[in-house]
C-alpha cells in the first residue's frame, strides 16, 4: 500500500564536504543523493522531499559581504529563500532526469515555503546558531553595527561568527498549496534549507524575519501538513544509537514511543544532532504519524522495507 | 463573470529607478504595485502574476564576481531560479498582508518556474540580451575565458557587457502544477524573471542553459498553460501608440487581431520594447484567448473594465 511520507534529506548526506567545490561535484552528490530515492517513488508512494541548504546559504552570504560597497546585502529571510530554491531547482532537475530515464514522467516541483514562527520564542533571546563566514575583529564590529549578533567560537585571526536564533516552526504559510500539491501526481520539494521564517506583526502581516529554523522540527511539520503517515529523515549514520561513542554502544533497530521518550530523557543522543531527529520522531508519533525512520541515505529504501535504520512506531 | 487571467508586471513598473535602492524602498514600491492589483483580486478572478527580475539578476550577478575568489560563481540559470524567488517571495508577503487587511485570507504562492527552449534557437547564435555588469577590458576578457560572449556597448572605463540569447519559450515544466494551483483557491505567482530556461540534451534529460527567456512570450506562455481568457500587460505607459513619439502619435484604445498583425507590420512599434508586447497580444488571441490588454500599472483595474489602456480582441 502507499504511504503518505515526507522525506528528509540531510546536508552532510547530499553535498560534498568542500562547500566550494566546483558545481559539477555538487549536481554528482545529487546523482547519487536521488538515486536512493527512485526505489521509493518508484514504489508510487506520495512522497514530499526536504532538504538542507546550510552550505549554499553560507556561499550566498559571503558574495553578499564581498559585494556589499556595491550592492546593499540582502537580510537572511531572503538569502534563505533564494537558496531554497537554488538546491530546490537542482534536486527538481536530477529528480526530473533520473525518473525519465525510467519511463516514469512525474512532474517534479519546488514550493516556496515559509514558516511562521514565534516573534517571542524563546531562542530569540539567546541566539546560537552560527551562519555566514568567520570574521575577524574588524568585521565583527561592522556586524555589530548592523545590529548582529556575534560570537567567538573559533580561534585564529578570525574567531566571531554571526549567531541567529533557531526558533521552532509553527505554521506552514503555504499549507493548502503544499496539500493539494501533496495530493496530486506531483513529487513535492518543500521547506528547503528549513523554510523561509516570518513572524506576524501587531497587525496580523507577516515579514521575514533573521533566522534559521530548526531543521528536524521542519520536517515534522511539513509531514503534519500533509498528513502524512511516514517519515524518514535521511542522514549520514545508519542508525540512533545507545551510549553512543562508548565501547558499550547499541544500534537501534526499533523503538516505541515510550522507550524513545525515555532514551531522550536518559539523554542518549548528541544534543544538536542525533537528539533533534529523534525528538522530531516523538513529535510525530505524537500527532499521529505510524512510523518515523532514521536511517543512511544510502539505506533509505532498506529502511522503508523495515531491514535498516531505527525505526520509530507509536507501540 | 471571473476571469480567468494572466497578470504580467514589468520591472519598471514595480522597482524603484535606482537599482541598488534599499530594501525598504524596494518593498514600498512593491506595496503600490500590489495595492493596483487589489480590485482585481478582490472581484474573484482567478489570477497567475508574473514579473520581471532584471535589476536582481544585475545585482546576484554583480555578487558573484566580487566574491569569485572565495565563491564559485553560479551560472546565470540558477541566478535567474534564485531571484526569481527573490521577488516572488517579495511580491507573496506584500500581496498576502494587503488581502489579509482587507479580510481576504487567500493563499499567495510561488511557484518555480522553468522554460523548455529549443537548443537550436537562432538567437544562440547572435546573443545579443546584455546581462550583469559593466565590464572594463581586463573583466571582458577573464569573462571571455569562461566563455562567455561581451560585447561593446557603452563607451569609459566600462564599455562592456555580457551578452546571452533570448530565446523563446516552448512549454512551462510545471504546468500540471501550474493549471491545478491556478484551479485552486490560491492566487499563483509564476515565471518570475521570465522563467529558468533549460534545454533538452540528446538523452532527454534537461539542463539549464545560459540565456534570459524573453519576456512578454513568456507571459503569453503562461495564459495558454492555464488556458486564461485575459492577458494584462502592465507596464509604465498608458498605451499602445500609432507613429510613436512623434507629433502624430495616436493612443490605441481598441485593436482587433488583424489590425494588430497590420500595425506590427507597419512597423510602428518600438522594436526590444512594445513591439514584444504587442507580438504576445497577437499571438495569445491567435492561441484562443479573448482579450489581451496593454495598460500602466496605475490603470490596471480601470484597463480591466475597458476604460483605460489598449485592449486587443480578436474581432
Amino acid at each position: 500500500m502507499p504511504n503518505k511520507m515526507v522525506v528528509a534529506l540531510g546536508g552532510n548526506a547530499i553535498l560534498p564536504a568542500d562547500h566550494q567545490a566546483p558545481l559539477a561535484e555538487q549536481y554528482g552528490a545529487l546523482e547519487r543523493a536521488c538515486e536512493r530515492l527512485l526505489p521509493i517513488i518508484g514504489q508510487g508512494h506520495q512522497v514530499v522531499i526536504t532538504h538542507g541548504n546550510g552550505p549554499q546559504v553560507g556561499n550566498l552570504l559571503i558574495q553578499q559581504e564581498e559585494a556589499a560597497r556595491l550592492v546593499p546585502p540582502l537580510p537572511l529571510d531572503l538569502c534563505i529563500a533564494m537558496t531554497q530554491v537554488q538546491m530546490g531547482t537542482m534536486v527538481q532537475q536530477v529528480l526530473t532526469n533520473q525518473l525519465r530515464r525510467f519511463g516514469i514522467q512525474r512532474e517534479v516541483v519546488t514550493l516556496v515555503s515559509h514558516f511562521l514562527v514565534a516573534r517571542d520564542d524563546p531562542d530569540f533571546r539567546t541566539p546560537s546558531k552560527p551562519v555566514g563566514p568567520f570574521l575577524t575583529e574588524e568585521e565583527k564590529r561592522l556586524a555589530e553595527t548592523r545590529g548582529h549578533t556575534v560570537h567567538r567560537i573559533g580561534h585564529g585571526p578570525r574567531p566571531y561568527r554571526r549567531v541567529v536564533a533557531s526558533p521552532a516552526p509553527l505554521r506552514f504559510l503555504e499549507r493548502h498549496v503544499l496539500k493539494t500539491l501533496f495530493d496530486s501526481p506531483a513529487i513535492v520539494i518543500a521547506a528547503g534549507g528549513d523554510g523561509v521564517p516570518v513572524v506576524l506583526d501587531e497587525n496580523g502581516a507577516y515579514h521575514g524575519v533573521e533566522a534559521v529554523i530548526d531543521k528536524d522540527r521542519s520536517a515534522e511539520r511539513l509531514a503534519e501538513v500533509v498528513l502524512a503517515d511516514t517519515m524518514l529523515i535521511l542522514t549520514n549514520v545508519t542508525h540512533a544509537y545507545l551510549r553512543y561513542g562508548t565501547p558499550q554502544q547499541t544500534a537501534l533497530s526499533s523503538v516505541t514511543l515510550e522507550e524513545a521518550r525515555r532514551y531522550l530523557t536518559e539523554g542518549h543522543f548528541a544534543r544538536g544532532s542525533m537528539a533533534p531527529k529523534v525528538e522530531a520522531c516523538v513529535r510525530f508519533l505524537e500527532y499521529g504519524g505510524d512510523v518515523a525512520i532514521i536511517a543512511a541515505l544510502d539505506d533509505a529504501a532498506e529502511a522503508l522495507q523495515g531491514s535498516a535504520g531505527t525505526r520509530f512506531t507509536r507501540s
